[in-house]
This record gives structure tokens, C-alpha cells and sequence, in this order.
């Protein structure tokens, strides 16, 4: 059956097949599905955009700019680099991955701490990392690296315990298919049928993923999409049913309201508590989210914005999402290497604040400095990234107990504490600052019994 | 409604919605319409081969010997000079048709003296020389040459009154829906109805050929392929069903039995009158379709074989296609162009006894030389290509009366002629032997009134 | 020794060592060198031109005519099918030859008929087909082919008895030291010894050939190419100086006046019998030396073309070099090569009247048709193009004797003749016109005993 | 003159003309021209490699690791990625600096504090990334970029007020007139005299470089380069006869030995004060100077590993060049580019103590932290790299007089300190460690009057 399902515009009616369903394909239902718990407690994982856009490596946007938009500076590049009639297909040859190491990938996401990697199955330009029946000749098996980009890199993230998500648009900025129903005003589907749903499945059914990142849905309401009809089949019948997770961009207007865990829009970050779980994601060079050549270092974020980003976004319940631009020859660029590599040794002393870790009853505080708050268990970590010059750090929000110790993770020893002044919160003695701390970058107190 | 039927799986649905069908979709009904007369009046067509198998230039079937049987010339060619991993759609961008020139073409075609000209719209690669939205990225429109090749021709062809036949395979060898549909014996209709039926039907809708000239049928039933409804569809409603032609390829078992004109298999060359209309399709290289790199001149049809096989087809009813495999910058030839302007340079002048010919009681005689026989109106014309050494020919077959004249096509004024020995046929005195005569490479003795 | 000669700047003060010198390096001695027999009992040859310019495929002087003059068209066409910037010596890589088959070339030239065989070792490009240790990164072994082209033809055409050219041009265009020398007027000659005379002395020394198509001449007197100089030398020390044969494009106003045979210059033919050896060269393609991809079947010389001129050169006591360009993949087009087998086709039956023969005292003569003659011991040879309609040709010139004896060649038996009117020539009854006659084209008598 | 000299084997004898010359070209008069004072109060340059290795990016050795040593990772890498028979000379149309742009890599140049740059004008493949005349068609004029990558950077360092360095590699592995005098054991100059001499005096003419970084020296001696010769006519009558800098790589057994300034061998660092000026290079890419596409972070050097060779180097009297290598297209890797503008950050606090510096009477002393002096004026600096956990700094070797005061750089205000232990020294009393001066990474500290 899954043969059948996978390639065709059937796959629709067998999905509404299914008999024992928990879920139905409405909105009420689906919404209403706990999210695995696994995703909660993994806080940070790494975004990878890659595709034929790494060959001009101007941009994961590079098509839409250059033949929708016909922005002159794309036009510009095409036109002093290529010859004349030059069309982005052309490209495909060139998205060699000569150097494509998944097992690199793995060690380096590992490094960096990440629980989660999502990789761009398929961007808006439409060509598929993985060999899909439906998108022939338009892939990485047929075109260029000649190989299964998705296919290869799960066993390597697996053994590392990584969870594996894969992106995947559900528009196409230039197929014919949705340019047609686009036309239509969204009243036919020949898109939808023809690739959105079997490439979906054939996704799910291929490589079961942890998590599907969808995108792409901006244009379309959810019912063009049908995009409950496929969560419906995802969550009660699919190989991943138990574990799958799912994010908010399912059809306009879906995004902050329904789905699986909210993402709303890109860099989304609120700044209170929102009531269901949420990601933000962003990307290490600043411009782009695919590889740019012409990238420079100050483009690139800082150890310290992304340590302090990662922890304001835990704070508020939310997962920290990542992005690196591999080159089309697969290499992941040191730049990015190293800065993944800074969190995860960041991570390496503070993650035990930081994964599966809730948001305290209080978020933030400002002080003398700035304070953020997790808790797990029966412990708040209170985590601040400038070293306050007298080396005291007042904590108004907890409340100490009989029984409330101090400590600084990475350091041995606990830390002298005092009640705050008006009796309320600590007054804590920092450990006098020191070489070694100044590496940690940013630094986080766990406190023991405080309420 | 066009829009939509082009693009969708629903294609069928539509087809059947015909209301004042004339033709129902089976075989006794299809079989039944009669064969528009321009046909049969045309005789001579040119058939074109293009496409990506034109790159490395060893034939039509390249990717299929390559990939699909693995043979070790093959195989060779490509490890000698591709790198490793080098794939078939790779070659795609190189297909630059950088100097395709169809109002040349259209000249070149109208000098061989053909009536139509039969283009490969999608050959058994999949890649289509137009832009079909259901071959997305496999196209000549988005890869390779960037431009509609099969629409371009069109008008260049129709202004000097030449008609316009597509090639469709209905096969794809390599197509993941077609093998899909294939390991389900062909239960499913996958491929048919993503690929062939749009296909086929956009290029009715967009270029209004005046044949379509099917192929790739051999490995399922007509059933699978749709191919009585398409057919239906094309005589009741398209835009061509007066005009159009078609051939006999249509399904497993369906050559030469069923569908429009006869052709059997490839050079199918009857020796007696079959019943219905036929055609002989054979080509200039011996070796091949496509375009051959490695060609050499001995390969290539001579003027007197190319001619003497026309005379021969036509005399037996059929038509003669012959085909050139342009190189991959659209270039046809020389040592092709040659032989076409030598074919219409001798149609110029013995024109007469082919086009709208029809065959005649008798076909072919051998006497002292071999005689073909055509007839038009009242006069027979009675063609050989070895002139007699003693300067006479001798006719069995025609009955001479006290009208009949006979004359040289080409020649002025008449020639004398008596009956046969034993009161039988006529026995003509040719005129003198002469350069100019020899020139002709063929001739055709005019008989007027004869029985 | 060799070694040092080939690389040097010093190459012109070894040449002047020579110590037994029959030559001394000056015209008046040069001049007087008997020319090695074999050549004028050669009679027809074929000229090679291939090289980096086969690669756009616009002729030879694609370079030129694009970079140097800014031909509006050229630069079309690159802008058209390259981008921005692309250089000639981009080409270089693209110039694969991957067909390449010197044995196959061998055969197709000695099915022509062909005695000798001249290759573009070097044209005005400066690019060399054989790796030239003073042409680094800009040869065939290094960039394109990565092969000796010009050493793997010589031992097949050996093979054959086929003597083996070698065309060398003695300018290029555009290389730094040649344009500086201009510059100067000619009065540096930084070209000639970082180039010129060590690439000379090279291929000499390499591949032994018997011919040196000297060319590029034109700019500059031969006293700055040192051309007596490097004669000299070729004549009285080199490993080919007994069999060496030259023409006289050896420096500015130097063609049709010194060095071995005459060229003048190009497609040079006489009407008048010139007084030294001379060569007519000339072209397939009319167009162009150098292979073009646009060419028309209308632009290639017809076989009757081809042979008529072959005759007449010869009775004017010229050698006949016909060009062929082949492709950058190395094929020879199948339309030269079916024109070569035709002369050679003609020359198996004709040969008799043209190799090794002599000019007669009359050269041609203009009757009922027009008449060429040449002569070899006490045979004479008349050749004619039209056949007479009466079947009667008159030859004025020649004096019957009581032995004279008539036959034509390819056909067995003598031909009547009686004297002809006013006592003068011979009237000679031709056989009756056939189809085989007419299969020969051009027609050679043999009149055995004539004065 | 310039233009004779530039091109020929002439060169040579022009350069012996030179009448009024204050050197003679012997090591003895060469050795004795002072340094041109610019040079050693640059202390810190950047070295870039740049060139056709850079298509690879395996390193700057590819091409001899492939086809010198037939190193079999090198081979497979050539086999799995490149049609057989590739050769290196093919990687030049892809060497394409489509983003080379000058301007920018001044600025980061310029961020870096480094107050020279030395760009490979030509690397032991020989491609000059210069229009040279003698490097016809193997240049960057000609082949790949099409632009003149010497002459574009120069005015916009010099804008800048960086020196512009050039690196020039004497041999070139593969081209045949070395191999050639190499077999004649360099008894022969071919080489020298078509090659070396007139490019590097093109090199000194076009672009009047500040130093000349000559390198591949080590096969032959300096007779056979002629470089003594060379070096008079550089210091008596060159362009740059008054600024030129150079180094020690002027034949075998010459490093160390005798020219300008002292590079002795790759990454040379001496642990005694040598008596002459001394450079030391090395390359953030441990690995390899030429651009890797497979380099990882970590095979990076760090920001304090860059800074505290470069203190140490200074300490010692030495000039410190960091070498990058860009991408084929020109791009300096964020990631060099980031460590190059944290040296410039330090230095931008600490130059002071860098930049004209001289070394002190101890370079270098061991007590509870490492200590590196340099001296300028009256004042003494001392940089450690650890910070004392008790914030305090033992200085044995300066002794304190009356006036001595003690500041950071970075900080105002005095610091104060104690005579040492036994009357030996200064104890300095550091300031309280913290976030900004963990920022500094290495400490400077300024000691005014002690002896």
C-alpha cells in the first residue's frame, strides 16, 4: 500500500481510510495532540540550509530575487558571471557535495550540544535532498551530488541520539503546478496531489523523522494544503506517529494558532510566557540562511549573542533553532563551526539549566544586572552574562528557604549568600572573577531550595 | 477548461465528458474513421531525433544502453570522459541548441521536397522539447537550450505548407512513476496519468500538430495507456480532429493492427499491398536516430538507395519518412542536408508520379530491369533505376491502347513505344543515354492511357 | 645536443655552427636546392586545420576576427553563448578531441587518394598540437586533449606510404613577444628565438616530417624570422635534410620568390605553366580552413568541382592540397570525408594520368569541350569534363603517328580515331554513354604515341 | 628600454650596464646595504596565497603532490571528482575571482594592524596572477579571472599606507625549461634567462613592490638564478632602489645566509636573539597555506595563539607574517578573517608596544608567569599571557630607578609596585581582573625608566 500511497494523487482517499483513528482532520482535534516530550527537553538544535542555492550562494532566496522579483543586483551577478539564457536548472550539475561527510556533520552538531538537527528536505525552489519519485530529475539522486543527502546524514545523527527533523515547503515558487493553482485561486489542487502530499509522505515513510519543519504556507489556506487531512494520517497512522513533531505553518493564518508547536514567524522570540510550547529560530550569518560567499566575519553572530539568545529563549519556554549554510561542495564553514562549537562548550557546563529545564515563575529580572530564570526539579538556575563590578549579584525573585544553597556551575564549592535588603530575594557572593570564568562567557547560579 | 485539463489527473474525467462524441473509445469505432486525405497524398516526410541524447551523440538510446542494460561500450565511454557519478540529467545544461535556426530547417525541409515533418516532442528519455508544465526541470525551456523548440518550428514549417507531426513516446524508461506502474503489472496508472495524458494533450492544445507519431507503447496494453479515450478525445473535440493523423502505437499488440496508418515496427517495409494506409520510417544514418558523433560517410544513405526506397514505399501505398538527428547546437548535418536537397532535387522532376499517387494493379514487375508502378488519374508512371544497356525497357504489365503516349518525366516530346512480343505490355525506346539523363539517378516513364 | 638546441634562445648560434654546410644561408643558394622528387610526383594532398578555434567552430581566424578587429559579429556570438570576460584561452580545456583516431584518419586519407598529408602543427592561435617545451600550458599534451596530436598521425600516414606535412605559421596574433617585436619594427627579434626557430627545430627533430608548410609570413621580411638561416640548417644537418620539401612563405614579399615550391598565396592558381614547382591549396568548406559548425551542404565544393580543379592544376604542373576541417572532438565531418573517397574513387581509375605525370607542351585547349592534358613517358593524357553530345571529341594538339593508340581509362579496349580536319590533331569516337561511364564523372583518353 | 629589458634573455647583459652602481653583485657588497628602516617597524604583515590551487583547495602543493609525487589521496580525489586525463592546466578557466574585490581585502588588511602584505605573485606552478608577457596564456589576464589581480591591490593598500610585498617562487615544478636545466644539472640557464629574470623585473617595473619575498630558491644555486645580479641591479637602479626590501631565498644553502632580511625555513623561530633582522612566517591554516576547502575550526590557529607568536616574535627581534589563502572566487574566509581583525582589536591597544619596538636586553623571563620585553625610547613593555592568581607580577630583570612608573595599556592610571625580593626587580600590584580586561586576552605593561 505505501507504494501506491506515496507516488499518487490517491494518497489523499487512502489517507481518509484510515479506521481507528484518534485524530481527526480538523484543527480542534489535532491541536489538542501533547507534544512528545522529547522535543521540550532538547531546548537546542541546529537549522542546515542547503540546495542548488549554494551554488550562487547569494541566498536561499537566489530565485525568487533573480527571476521573480528581478532585483538588479541578482540580475546584475547573473549577467557579469553567466552567459545569456543561464536558468537556475542550469545550476543543478554544480551542487557537486563533493565533500558531503555526513559523519563530520554529526560530530559537529554533537560538539555544538544541539538535541535536534533540521535539514531542508526541499526549500521553495523545489529541488528535493532526497531521490523523490515525484520531483524526477529535480533531486540530489538525479542531479548534482548523485546522492541521498536526507538518507545519508539520519544514522549518523541517530547514533549520536540526535533527533532528526526535516523542513520541508509546501510551496514551489516557479512549479507549474502551483503557479497554476495560484491562478485558481486555490480552488484546484494539481499541486497539492501531484507533489506536496506524496513528497510528504514519501518523506515520513523514507526516513522517520522526529520532526517536520513546514514551511512555505504563506499563500494558501490549510485546506488548499490539506494540511489536516496529513496530520490526521501523520498522527494516527503514519511509521512516527508516537514521536513526530510538528511546527505551526500549515496554512495561512496557521502559524501562532495551530499545529504542533508554535514558530509564528521567522526569529520569533515574545517576550512573555507564551501558553504553548514555541521555537525561535535564527541563523549564524546574520543576511541569509543559505551558504553566502560573500559572507564576512561581522555578518556572523557572536559567542556571547548567540549563548545569551539560547538562554533568554529557554527562559521563555521556548527551543533555540540554529541555522548553518553548508557549501554546495558540503562543507560546513569553520566560521560556523567554531561558533557551534562555542555553545556546545558552553553547554558542556551550564546545560544542566538549560535542557529540560522549564520557565521559572518569574522569567527576567533587571537589576544591577540582568537575570534570567529556569528551574528543573527542585532547583532555579538564574543565569547573567555581565559580571557586576562589585561581584554581588542580587536575585529579588527567589524566595530562600531553610535549606537554600548557592552554587556556580562549572565551580566547585558553594556561594556565600545573604537575604535581600527588605528581606526580599539573595544577595549572592560571586567567587572572585578569574581567567577560567571569564571564559565561560556567561554564567549561571543554581539555586537549591528557594521558592 | 484548457488549463485545467493540461495539468491535472483529472484529464480523463474531461475527456469523457464529451457529449456529441462521433467516435466512442474503442478500437471498431476508432478504427473506423477514415484517414484525412493529406496524408496519403503527402508521401514523403522528414523525421527529426533531438534531444539530450544528442550530447554525447551516440545514438537515441544512449541512457537506456548505459544505465539500463550497463553495456561495457557504454559504460566505457562515460568513465573515459565524465568523472564518476556523472548522470544522465547532468548533461541536461549542455544541450545548448545554440544554433538552432527553424526557419533554415523549414528551408531545408521544403528543398527535400517533404510534406511533413515529424519532430520528437519527448522521446523515450523523458525530456521534453517544449515547456511542459508536467516535466518541470526536464525541459527544454528550463534547461539547456531556454527555448520552446517544437513550438518555434511550428510556424516556419506551416508557411511553406508543410505539415507538422509530433513524436510522443508514451514510454519513459527511467520515469519513477512509469516503473512503479510497471511493478504493479501495469495495474496502476500512476504515469499515465501525471505524465503521458497532460502531455499529450498539451501538445494538441498548444501546437495543433497535424500527426501525432506514438511510440513507446511495447511494454503495456492499450488499456493502460488510456489510448482509445485519448484517441476519442482527439477526433471528437481537440482542436485537430479533422486534420489530425495518427499512427498505430498505442498499446502492447497494437501495432499494425490498430489506431490510424500502419508502421509496425521501424523500417517495416511490406512486400505486398497491405490494406490499409502504412508508412516506412528509416533513417539516413544506418546506425542511428540520433545524432552519432562517430558517424562516418559510408553510414549514410545514398542518394539512389534513398530514392529507390521512396519509389518502392510509394508503390506500395505507403508513405516514407526519413529521418536526420540534428547535433546538439541544432545544427542537421551537411552530409544530411545533402542528401535531402538530392532527394527533392529528383522530386522535383519526378514529383509527378508520387505525390497523390496511388498505387496501381500492379507494383512492381522484373523484366530485363525492375519496374515500380504508380498511377494517377489516367496515367500509370512505371519507375527503374538501371537503365536498360540495349536502351529499351519492356513493360508486361500495362496494357497499351490507341491512346496511349508515353513520355520521360523531365524530358520533353514523346517516345516511341510497340507492343510487347507475344501481344503483351509496351517496349519503349528510351532516349539516348546523356549526361543530363544521368543526372536524374532514377526515372519514370509517363504512361498515358493505359490498362 | 638536441636537447639544448630545441629549448634555446641559443637555438641560432648552434644552427651556424654547422661546419660542412652544402647550403649556405642565403636565397641564391637555397633557391638552387633541388626539390626531392617525391613531392611532385605527389600530386595531391590534404591539409589538416584543426586546433583551439575548432571549439567555437567559426573558422580559423575566430580569434582574430573577435579580439583583433572587434568584428561585430564575433562579438555577438561570444556575447550571446559566454559570459562576460570568457577569453580565448578559455576555450582551451574545451578542445577535448575525444574522438580523435589517427588510424582511422589514415584510412580515410588514403582512401582520397591523397600522397601526402599536411597537419596545422601550429596556426596563428600560437596553440600546439604536439607538446612544445616553449609553448608550456598552451599545447595539446597540456591543456585540452592531453595528447601529442601531431605524433600520433605520423606513423599511421607512414604506414600508408602517405608522406606527412607539418604546417607551422610563423606569427601569432597575439603572444606578447611577437607583438613587441612589431612594435619595434622587427628590429628585436625576442619572438623568434624564444619561439619560432626552437618550435621549428623541435617538430623537425621530433617527428621527422617531409614537408614544412611554412606560413604567417606576411609582417615582417624573412630576415627577421631568420628564415635562411634556419633553411640552411634544414637542409644540411637535420635528420630530414634529403627527403625535406618546403614552400615559400619564409617572410614578407618572399611568397612566389624564394624557398622550395611556390604557394603565392592562397587558392593561388595560374593559367599560364609557371616555372617552378607550385602547390594550389585550397578548402572544402569555401567558407573557411578551420571547421564550422553553421556550415551548409551548398558551401562544400561538389565532387566535380573538386576534380576538375585537381586536373587542371596538375596539367598546369601544380600540386593539389584540399583542405578538411575537423571538429573539436577530432571527426572528420562525414561530408569531407564522402568528397575525399570520391576523388579517391576517381583517382583509382584516373590515377594513371595524373601521379607522377608531367605538364605536356599544351596544357589545355578549348573545342567542342575543353580538353587538359598531361603526359608521362610516351603516353599523354586528355581529360574532359562535358561529354560531347555527339559522342566525338577533337583534340587539336596532339600529333597522331603511325603507332598512336587511344583508350579511355576504366574501360578496356581502343577507341576508333581517325585524323582530324585540316590534317591537324586526332578525332576520337568516344563509347556509347552508360550509366557506368557517367558514374566516373570526368574522363580520362590515354593516347599512347603522340607527338 | 624597459620594454627590451622586460622580455628578454637580453635582460641579463642590460643589467651589467648599469654604470654608477654602489653594489656589485657579490654577496659581500649585497650583505651590507642596510634594511630600509620601514621594514622593521612594521613587525606584523599578512601573507596571502592565492592562485590556480586555490580551484582544488587542497593546499598550495596540489599539483606537485599529484603529478610529482603521485601521492594516492591526491589521485583518488582527481579520479572521483574529474574526467580522466584532467590536467591541472584545466583548473585555470575555474580559477575565476568573481568576488575579488581589492578594496575590501585593504580594509581587512587594514584591521588587522599589519603594516605590509605579500601576495603571491607567482607560486611554484608558475601562473603569474599578473599579465606577464612571458607567461603567455598561463596568467591571470588570460586564463580564469581575466583581470590583473597584482596590479589591483597595490594602490588600495598603499591608500592604506600598507607596504605591498610580493612573493615570486623561482622554480616552477613542472615548466619544461627548468626540468630541463635541471637535467644539466643547472649547467644550463634556459629557465633563468626566458623565465625568472624578465618577471621579476616585469614584476619590479609594473607594480614597485616594497619587498620582494623570493622563494623556490632550494634546487639550484644563486649563480644559476643570477641573483646576485639581479639584487645589484635592484638596489642600484631599480625603481624601488631606495625602499626594496628583501629576503633570504636566493639559491640553495642562501637562507640564513645571505640577501636582505632572514626566513631561514617555513615557520622559522629562533629562541635566541639573531643578529640580523629576521621575518617569521606562518598561516592561520595550520595545514596549509593555499586555501582548503576541508579545513575544520579547529585546524585554525586561535586569536591567542596569533597573539602570543606574534609578542614573542617581536621579543626576539622579528617580523611576524600570518598567512591567508582566499577561495577561488577571491574571498577571504570569514573565519581568517575574524582571527585577522581580533590581532588588529589587540593591537589596537597594545601597537604600542609592537610597532617600532626594539628588543630589550632580555627578551624573556619565566617567573609565576611567562614574560616577553620589547623597548622603545625610554620606555620597557612586558606582555604576559596568564594572569597571576594573586594579581601580582614579578619582574626580575628591569631595575627600577626613581622615575619609574607602571601603567597597562588599555588602562589609565599608574599602577603601583615594590621593589623585588633581594632588591631584584619590580613587583607590580595588577589591577582587579574583569571583564574588560579579559577581553584583552594578553596584558601589556609600560614600564617608564628602568634600566
Amino acid at each position: 500500500m505505501v507504494g501506491a500511497v506515496r507516488l499518487g494523487p490517491l494518497a489523499l482517499l487512502l489517507l481518509a481510510a484510515s479506521a481507528l483513528a484518534h485524530y481527526t482532520p480538523d484543527w480542534e482535534s489535532l491541536d489538542a495532540r501533547p507534544l512528545p516530550s522529547w522535543f521540550d527537553e532538547a531546548k537546542f538544535g541546529v537549522f542546515v540550509h542547503w540546495g542548488v542555492y549554494s551554488v550562487p550562494a547569494w541566498g536561499e532566496w537566489f530565485w525568487y530575487f533573480w527571476q521573480g522579483e528581478k532585483d538588479a543586483d541578482y540580475e546584475a551577478f547573473m549577467r557579469q558571471n553567466y552567459p545569456p539564457g543561464f536558468s537556475y536548472a542550469d545550476f543543478g550539475p554544480q551542487f557537486e557535495a563533493k565533500f558531503y561527510d555526513p559523519k563530520k556533520w554529526a560530530e559537529i552538531f554533537e560538539a555544538s550540544g544541539a538535541r535536534y538537527v533540521v535539514l531542508t528536505s526541499k526549500h521553495h525552489e523545489g529541488y528535493t535532498l532526497w531521490p523523490s519519485p515525484t520531483s524526477w530529475n529535480w533531486n540530489s539522486m538525479d542531479v548534482g551530488p548523485h546522492r541521498d543527502l536526507v538518507g545519508e546524514l539520519g544514522p549518523f545523527l541517530r547514533e549520536k541520539n540526535i533527533h532528526y527533523g526535516l523542513y520541508h515547503s509546501l510551496l514551489e515558487w516557479f512549479h507549474p503546478f502551483y503557479l497554476l493553482d495560484k491562478e485558481n485561486n486555490f480552488t484546484t489542487q494539481n499541486f497539492v496531489k501531484a507533489k506536496v502530499l506524496p513528497e510528504m509522505i514519501d518523506l515520513v515513510n523514507k526516513y522517520k523523522p522526529d520532526l517536520i519543519w513546514s514551511d512555505g504556507e504563506w499563500e494558501a489556506p490549510d485546506t488548499y494544503w490539506n494540511s489536516t487531512e496529513f496530520l490526521a494520517w501523520l498522527y494516527n497512522d503514519s511509521p512516527v506517529k508516537d514521536q513526530i513533531v510538528v511546527n505551526d505553518r500549515w496554512g495561512k493564518d496557521n502559524p501562532c494558532n495551530h499545529g504542533g508547536y508554535l514558530t509564528c514567524h521567522d526569529k520569533y522570540k515574545p517576550d512573555t510566557l507564551p501558553k504553548r510550547k514555541w521555537e525561535m529560530c535564527t541563523t549564524l550569518d546574520k543576511n541569509a540562511w543559505g551558504y553566502r560567499q560573500t559572507m564576512k566575519s561581522n555578518d556572523v553572530m557572536t559567542d556571547v549573542e548567540i549563548i545569551s539568545e539560547l538562554i533568554e529563549v529557554v527562559t521563555f519556554g521556548g527551543n533555540y533553532l540554529i541555522n548553518v549554510g553548508p557549501t554546495r561542495d558540503g562543507i560546513i564553514p569553520p566560521i560556523f563551526e567554531e561558533k557551534l562549537r562555542s555553545v556546545g562548550s558552553w553547554l558542556s557546563i551550564n546545560g544542566e539549566g538549560i535542557y529540560a529545564s522549564k520557565p521559572w515563575r518569574v522569567q527576567m529580572e533587571k537589576n544591577t544586572t540582568t537575570i534570567w530564570y529556569t528551574t528543573k526539579e527542585s532547583d532555579v538556575y538564574a543565569f547573567f552574562i555581565s559580571w557586576p563590578k562589585n561581584g554581588v549579584v542580587e536575585l529579588n525573585s527567589p524566595v530562600p528557604t531553610y535549606s537554600t544553597k548557592v552554587t556556580m556551575l562549572g565551580l566547585s564549592g558553594l556561594l556565600k549568600w545573604s537575604e535581600g535588603s527588605m528581606g526580599k530575594g539573595l544577595v549572592i557572593a560571586l567567587p572572585e572573577f578569574s581567567p577560567s570564568i571569564a571564559n565561560m562567557k556567561t554564567w549561571t547560579l543554581k539555586l537549591h531550595k528557594v521558592e
